[in-house]
This record gives structure tokens, sequence and C-alpha cells, in this order.
């Protein structure tokens, strides 16, 4: 039985991957934090919520609950995400990491995108980006996962058969995508206030001004030797969960789509989180939502690959991803907790 | 030409009624006020809003613009909104408060249910009941009209008939209410969240505990000699906009659904506002949201008389209700700038 | 390990049906019939289903199939229904039937409702009406389970407590009910129209019109020895799943709140599907749709009770249900394949 | 007075035109027809609709009505319309057809993208594509206006200044369109059930298989003289109406961004109905539903010119443009009965 914490557990990802752990057969929650709302029960924030008490984070330290985890969560915002991380390392904890910490490489590049500097920078080189289907053999006793963003995932996963056949591609790659507003988080604001959302649909921090582009950019020059840039376009959708994306991928070189169709059953033939789409059908948010799927679809218009992409943030694109980390690093069935 | 001043423009009811009054063909809008926004546009935060500059409340006193006016419509919180209209008397404008500062005749109820002291008790038994339909007499030249709450709005007119007629009700009359999110205001709060309304429904202050029901009771009160008790139990839908009210009135003796529906037919058979649906027909939302119409249904199940009344709570709820009143205080057309 | 067939599997009920029963650790699902969809897999019809095939009725005749099935689940309209029934009870199959077919015990009342005789009135003595809680006693080992209708679901386990101890109550109860979308089944028609439905909310059937209404005073009977007569109103709610029932309870004599909370609390202190909230609290869809859990609160205002009560209607209200009949009827986990 | 007949009043398109005909102070509604609800009235079907009467379509021959009409209305399906403007051209009754049937100017493409020949080729060049921005010259006095389509709509205005400018251009150009249900029409089907779509989001018909890409291509290479090619991706968005287009156009010089500012704001300076948003600002259907307006954003990313534009569907899309026509045509104020 896998002793687990969990930093951060009232917003939507924390309370998300409760609910997966409550059904994983071999975890036992030790401990739930919540600076906010330490002294309650999570079952008082949301109502089909399990009794778990909340405590403060500071008590973990305080009341010497280290010794008693074998793993630890982090549901936290930047920076406070890697200052707890260094703690838990400190105490021979594993640490899975949800926060953008540990994604980045380059502590420039972080400093520089998220207004800070790296508050633990040695460990930057040490993480494991945690895309579980193509790091299944890095992730095994890995100490510190980072595990990748929403849009990053569904984005990533659709593009990687065609990066890594390393074939000419042009610039830009345009990924147009649309989340769900449990991707802005749970705290009330006038952007996500019901009025604002309802009925309306918005695009925003599109182009090259979002987040999670360096991070999408940093994999794909893993991938490909010579990446294109990437144009990410990031919308906001009425709906409570999900991420799709539209992705625009132009190519050099005519070629075949059952060629480009082959990479991809190749790809994820034998993957249980991957569903790759039969010609003629396209991703959609039915197809992910409450699941840790990722379905894929592809069509070639040209010499333009369309990819879509279909993801649950709060799953596959958070805490579903971070649990499949965990099941992979500790040696469970990589589909213990989650559905597929 | 009437010059109007609003104050609390920013609101979802101060917006409502800034884009009535631009369609009104004898108002103009003199200042809008917003003490949070003051210094920017109204467009600036409704992306649909004509360019009106936002000012601060206090510059209506320092910049002597009390003597521009004719008329102010306050749509400001309970206890600001009586201040303000007291300044606005004193300077000889007619006031027309949306707040519910006015609708209350007795001090005492006031201070119970709103938790402070009436600032300007004296003002209480001037003020006109804005229920239109009903105080047309009593409405040229008034000036001070509190306009009813939207509850109570869409509960009143349906009731009115019934009560009027002064049979004998058994206790209590049941109004079981549905509102739209709009309802609850514009200022972000956990409850208002998008992903806490999608796909939800709540009841909230069921029973005896909304502020709405002393306002109920009271005009009940007026229109019946031995009124009913009232339950009223409002719930909050996944909508924007629009209330529903489902009201069950006990009766003691049989009666005909024909002669009650005389009632009906007679009292609002030349409303341009109200909208008596024909038998087998119930009041949806899709009847009254962007218009000023309130639409009622009656059906009889034995002794239960049960009513539908749908209104928009945003118009005929608030912003087109006081907008109306303005209409019949000064003479014009009762209709001009509404939709019926 | 339990042999299913499910008769009507490509409706909203059959298919979270076959959900449950995948999940479900002592279940085979044998076949699977559609009418419409015969030769084609649930799979490309609901993009998250199992690939389960799909064949037509008929086949479970010809190709002798009756005998490798223990139990069938029939989600099938009325008199469809029981004209099945008759031929499984026939080859020893015992059978969940979520239909009407045999809910109601009197042949008069079935024939006035649903507007033709009932085809098989001798079996209409036999069945179990299932509400397990409160026939655990007589489900182990049933030929033939009538799972209650959704409304009555929701109404029924609010009212048993207060019901069952028989105290003096007026007529008429009312059901003030709000149901979504999935409740009126997934054949489209106009009113079911994403167009028409969203932002809006409206009454249907309301008074003593709708089919449930027989239903839930039937059983009322069962527990009362003088039952108040029912008004019950239904409401579609612009939410594809859940309801949400406020009920209104006239009692003759002044009780204490306390007392009647007792009777809850005692009731359902070990149910495993019932949540009875505590003072203060009211249901939401929120504390049900996903979930086979029922969730009721109680408030007591002079000599009304009013009741809240929330169910997943195609879960609690249907398949969930179903199965924990089956659960019961065959002596396994009530609790198995289903989430409280 | 001008006196208008319509086709095909029923459906979302008709009806929002009723609606803005109601308002407009020179038309006259003389009929208004629906074939599968002749001898009912409009407000039995739309809850706020006047008491337009319904008549067969066949009865405008049959009862002389060609004689008391100036211009007909066409919401018609295809091939329907145009053999009604046959009609209507042959009694010198003027045409405003919201059908597809006179966008293209090629019979073969119709052909090919209809599915069967074109009713009436010879007045394929005739017709004057109706986006009154760019046709205000050859619109008064025609007989026969095509309505653009919805996504053509907000992809042209989106597209034109950079097109006219004649610059040199890669290919494709990719626009990115999210469109709400009401573009799917009122008929029910399975895809429009309510269920299907709330919490869902879905692309169909991507890459170059809709029938409004040959429309868009067509008058793309009215504008520019050598045009690049077009990917167009519609999605379905959970919302009643509106449409956002992202659009991505890449250059083929490097150019200042201000530059290409001065061109969209030098276009649309003084249309009433297009607002082009300030920098930093982005279109969303908040802009644009319910309102005649398309709002239009630009930023350029490297060499690709990112645009976003917003219409309301029916509105700017469909009926709000078609009276915008019509009152070109006529000579009335081109904002006579829209809101801009």
């Amino acid at each position: 039985m896998l002793k687990v914490g969990i930093f951060g557990a009232t917003g939507y990802t924390g309370y998300e991957l409760v609910q997966i752990l409550t059904r994983h057969r071999n975890t036992e929650i030790v401990f739930a934090t919540s600076r906010a709302e330490a002294g309650s029960y999570l079952s008082e924030i949301y109502p089909q919520a399990p009794d778990v008490p909340l405590i403060d984070p500071d008590d973990v330290d305080n009341g010497g609950l280290w010794s008693k985890v074998d793993v630890v969560f982090l549901c936290l915002p930047h920076a406070a995400a890697a200052a707890t991380a260094v703690k838990a390392l400190h105490h021979n904890v594993r640490v899975i990491d949800l926060s953008a910490d540990f994604r980045l490489r380059d502590a420039d590049v972080y400093a520089k995108w998220y207004g800070h500097n790296h508050p633990a920078p040695e460990l930057m080189a040490e993480s494991v980006y945690g895309l579980t289907e193509f790091v299944r053999e890095e992730l095994p006793g890995a100490k510190l996962v980072a595990v990748p963003g929403c849009y990053p995932t569904s984005i990533l996963l659709a593009l990687q058969p065609i990066l890594a056949a390393n074939m000419r591609l042009s610039s830009p790659i345009i990924a147009d995508s649309k989340s769900g507003v449990s991707g802005a988080g749970r705290t009330p604001k006038q952007n996500l206030h019901f009025v604002e959302v309802s009925d309306n649909f918005s695009p925003y921090s599109i182009g090259r001004k979002h987040r999670h582009l360096p991070e999408i950019e940093q994999v794909m020059g893993w991938w490909h030797s010579a990446p294109p840039s990437l144009i990410f376009s990031p919308h906001l959708l009425p709906v409570p969960r999900g991420i799709l994306s539209t992705i625009y991928v132009p190519l050099v070189y005519a070629v075949e789509e059952t060629a480009v169709r082959t990479l991809y059953e190749t790809t994820y033939a034998n993957e249980p989180f991957v569903k790759f789409l039969p010609a003629g059908k396209h991703a959609t948010l039915g197809h992910a939502v409450n699941s840790n799927r990722c379905a894929i679809s592809l069509q070639l218009e040209g010499q333009t690959l369309i990819l879509t992409s279909a993801i649950d943030n709060l799953i596959k694109g958070a805490a579903g991803q971070a649990v499949q980390c965990m099941n992979v690093v500790f040696g469970c069935d990589e589909r213990e907790g989650l559905v597929g």
C-alpha cells in the first residue's frame, strides 16, 4: 500500500486526484493539505467528496508527516510547488508535481515566462517530464516527476508520431485549442462568472503568449531535429471540463495519408489511454471527458496534416496523468485507478 | 427630453438600464456612476455597451450634476441607495430606486431583514411601490419609486387577481421559484463560478428565509383582507437570466377553473406587459427573457390553484420595470424603450 | 459470474447500464439488443462505450440465447417490455424491468394512464417494486423486479420516513420536480433540440397529469393508512442529467423539527446510497449526479415539512437502481458496480 | 412602406427575420409561409413571436399575392429557393435569398457541392453577393441578392482588407471556425439533441469538405490576384447562437503590425456594423450575439497574421444582413431595424 500525501487538495485538480486515489486499490491517502480550508473536511467543499480532513501544509513539517508517506502530489501554484518539492526530496519522499515548476529545463526560460527565478534550479534537470507514453523507461523509481500541462498533453500526444518521424516540416505548426472552464482554476474571477462564460466563447493569450508555449516547444525539440515554431491559440469554452485541440502541421513534401496513419497506428496500437480514431472520425470532448483517455484523429488536406486531439483537462491533463505516472514510478499496473 | 442619471451602472441591472435608455426616444443619459470603475467607459466592461463614461458617485455632488438631471435610477446596494435618494430628493430630482430600501413600509421589518436601521425612515411611507400595473394612479408625478424585487414581481403579478378577489384561502401559499444567475449579481463568488453552476441546480434560502419574503407578504396584505402566509423557495438555475415561479394557492372553497380564468383575463386584458396564457399552456423562460413581459398560466387541480409566472429578472424584474415606472411618472408612453 | 442480457441498449438508460455492468466484477454481458442499430457496435453510438455488438431482439429467440443468461434488463418502451418479460420468465430467466410495465398493481389504473390494456396482467402482482431500501427481504430470488421511475425514486425516498411514521397529514403533498433532459430519452424531438432547451426552463404535465403520479400515490398508500393526495409538477432543466424534487408536506399537528430529523436519521443511518444531509443544507444536483446516491434534506417551516431530494435520473433513477436490485436478487454485495 | 413576403418563416432564420422586420419602420409583412405549419400562427411556435399567420407557399400563387409585395425573403432549402426566385422575378418582385442558391457563380461548382444541377443557372450571374460593406454600389435596385452564408460572412469580413491589399500570401489560409447550434437549423436531429451537444464540442467537415468552402474561395478570388487556398474547419459549440472564426494568414514578406492595422482601420472606419478592435483585444461571441455587428481583431505573430472574427450567425450571418441588403436595395437607412 502506497502512502500518499496531497498538497493543495481543494482545487479542481486536487479534488479529482482524491477521487482517483480513493478508487485506487494500492494507495492510502495519509494527508491532504489546504492552507485556506485547514480544519475542515473536503466533503464540506465538494458534496460527493470523501470525508478527508484538510490540514495546514505547515503541519506536515510540524507533525512529522514526511516519514509517513512514500509520495506526495503537488497541486500547488508554481514556486510554492518547487519549495515543497525540495522539502519532500530532502525527506526521501517521491514527488509528482502537477505545477509548472519542473516542466521546463532551462532556468532562463522559466524566469522569463513565470516572472521570477526558479526556486530550485538544481532540480530542473533531474525531473522526468511525465508524458507517460514516452518515458516508460525513465519513470520507474524516479524521484521527481513533472506532470505535463493540460494543453501540452493534448497537443504533444497528437504531434509525437509525426515529429518523431523527423520528416521535414514548415513553420509554424498551428494549435487552435479550446478548453473548458475548470482549466482556469477554482478561484472566483470576473471572467469565470457563470454569466460571463455562458453562451460565450473567447480567445485568450493567442499567438505566442501563453505559458504552455515554451513547454510545448521544448518537447517538440526533443522529438525533431529541426522543430517548427508553434502558434498556440487557447480559447475558453462554455463547458466545465475538456480540451479539444485542432492542430495544423505544414508538411514540406507530399505524403500519403495512409503512410501517416500507419505512424500513428504503430505508435498508439497498445496504449491503454490513447485512442487513435479511424479515418473520417474526429475527436470530440465526448470521447475524453471523465476518463484518462486522449482521442486523436488525423486527416491530410494537401500538404497540411490536420489533427484533432481531445482530453479531459482535469484527468489526462492533470490528476489522471499524475496517477498514471505514479503507477509506473512504483511499478503498479499503469491503469490502476484510471478509466481508459 | 428627460435628463437621466444612473447610480451603479456597471452591475448587470445598471447595464441593462443603459441599454434600455439608449433605445428610449425621450431620455438622455447625463451621467453614469461607478465607484470601482470611475474613469473608464462602460464599453470597456460590456463589449456591446455604448461609450458611456463612468464617473465617481461623489462627483455628482462635486460637479454640480444634480441640477442637470430630472431623474436618477439607483442600482446600488441597500443603505447606499437610501442615502443617495435623500440627496436626490433634496435637489428636487426624482428617484427610481432599484434597491430594496423603499420597498418595505415598516422600519422594524426592514431592520430585522437587512441587519441595520433604515437610513431614511421618514421616506418609507412616501415611496410608491412600483408594480406599475397596479399603481398607475399613484405613479404620475411620484418623487420616489421603489421598484419591486425580481422574485416579488414574478410572484405578485401571478397572485394579484386571486388575492384581489378576496376569496377565502388557506395557508401557506407556496412559491417555488427558479432564477438565472444574473439575479445574484456580477461580483465574482465561489457559488457563481461557471464550474459550480453549470450542470447543477440548487435550492437556497428556502422556506421563510429570503429577504424577498417580507416584501411579498406586505403586498399580499394590501390585496387581501386575511392574507395567507407564504412559503418561498428560491432555486439557482444554470441559465444567465430569467425567473420562473411555480405557485400553489390552496383555496378553501371549490370553484370552477373558468371562473378563476375570467379573473385573470379581466385583470390583464389590456396590459402591454402581462401575457395571460390560454388553458393548457404553461409559462416558460422562453416566454419572457429579453423582454419586459410577464407570462402567467393558471390551472386548477382540485382546490389547489397552480400558477406559473415567468419574467426576465433583469428587465421586468429590474431595469425594464424601472423604465416602465419612469414612463408613467413623467407621462411618456408606458411602452417606450421596452419590448413587450 | 452472472450472465446478463440487455434489451434496448442504445438509449441513455441502456448505455448507462452497460457502463455499470462493465465495471461490475460479477457480471458478464452476453448480449445487448437494439432493433434500430442491430449489426453495429455500441461504441459507434457512444464514443466511450465498450465494443459491445448489438443484435436484433428477435435473435435472442432465434439464436437460443435465453439459455445463456441468468437475468435480463429491459430498457424498452412499455408494452414491449411486458411482452419480453413473459418470454424471459417462460425461459426461467429473471427480469429486471426498467420500463413502467410492472410498477402499477392495478390493471385498470395501468390501462387508464398508458392507453392500452396491460399485456400480461397476471404478472402484475408478482413483481417486486424495486425501491431496494425498502424491499430487501422481498428481492432475494425475485423473478420479476419493476425498477421504480426516476421521479418516483426521488420523491418516494424523501417521503418514506414521514409517511411510514403514519402521522396525520393534510392534502395535497406538493412535489415540485426538476429534471435534466436525458429523462426525456434519446429520440430527437423539437422540444429536446439544444436551442430550445438551452437558456430555458419549462414546466410540463403539472398537477395530476404525469404518468408517474399514480405510481407515486400507489406506493404512498403502502406506507400510510390515509395517504394525502399528490400534486406533482415536473419541469425540464437545461442540464443533461439529474432530478431535484422540492417537496412540501402539510402536517396536521405541530411537531419539533428534531423529532422529524430523527425519523430520517434512523431510516437512512446505514443506507449506502441515501445521504441525509445535516440541518441547514439542501440537496443539489451536485450531490447526486454521476453516482447512485440520493441526497435528502429536511426543514420544518411552521407545519409545512420541506424536503429536497436529488438523484441522477439515469443512475439511482434507472440503471444504477436496477443493478442495485440485481445485486440483492442474486446475493451480491449491494454496492458492487455502483458509486455511492 | 415596403411590402414584404417571407418564404420559410418558421426556421430560426425566418423567425429572426420576422423579429427584425417587426421593428423596422419602413416594412410591412404581407405574408409568411410555412409548408408544415400552414394554418397556424408563428406565435404558436415561438412564444415571443407576433401573431403572424402562416400560409402554404402555394397560396402565394393561388391567392395572387405576388402583386401585393415589393420584395420576398427566401429562407428555404437550396433548390426550393431558386425555384421560388424564378417565380418572384417573373412577377417583378425583388428577391433577397438567404439560401445558398445564388452565392456561387459557376454552375459546375454548384452541381459538385450541392449534388444537383442548378435550377436556374441563367440567374447565377445576375445576383449580387450581398456582403453589403463591399457592394454598396451594386445593391441599389438589385433584383436578386444572394445573402452570404454565416461562416463566409465571419471569415470574409476578416479577410477583405488583407486580401484587397493584394500583398503576397502563402497557402493555405486556415480558418478555424466555431458555431452555435442554431446554425444547424431547427429540424430535430440526433446530433442536435441537448444531451449530445451540452458539455461537448465537436469538429465536423473539417479541411476542405464544407459547402461554404467554395463560396469563400470564390470571393477571395475577387479580391486577390493570386488567392491562397483555404483550409476551413467548422466546430459545433454548445451555445445557441454565434460564430467565432480564428483565422491564420501566412504572409510571404515581413510587415509591421501597425501597417496591417491601418488597412483594417481604414476599411472599417465608418462601417456601422463592423467593429475593428484595438490592439490586445480579441473578438468574442459576447461582442456580437443579438446584434448585426461583426467584431474583428488582428495580431501579427512573426509572419502569421492572426484574425478573430465574431458574428451572430442568425443576424449578421443571415437575417440581419438580409435586411441590411434590403435597406440598401430600396434606399432606406442601412441601419433601419438593426442593432449595431
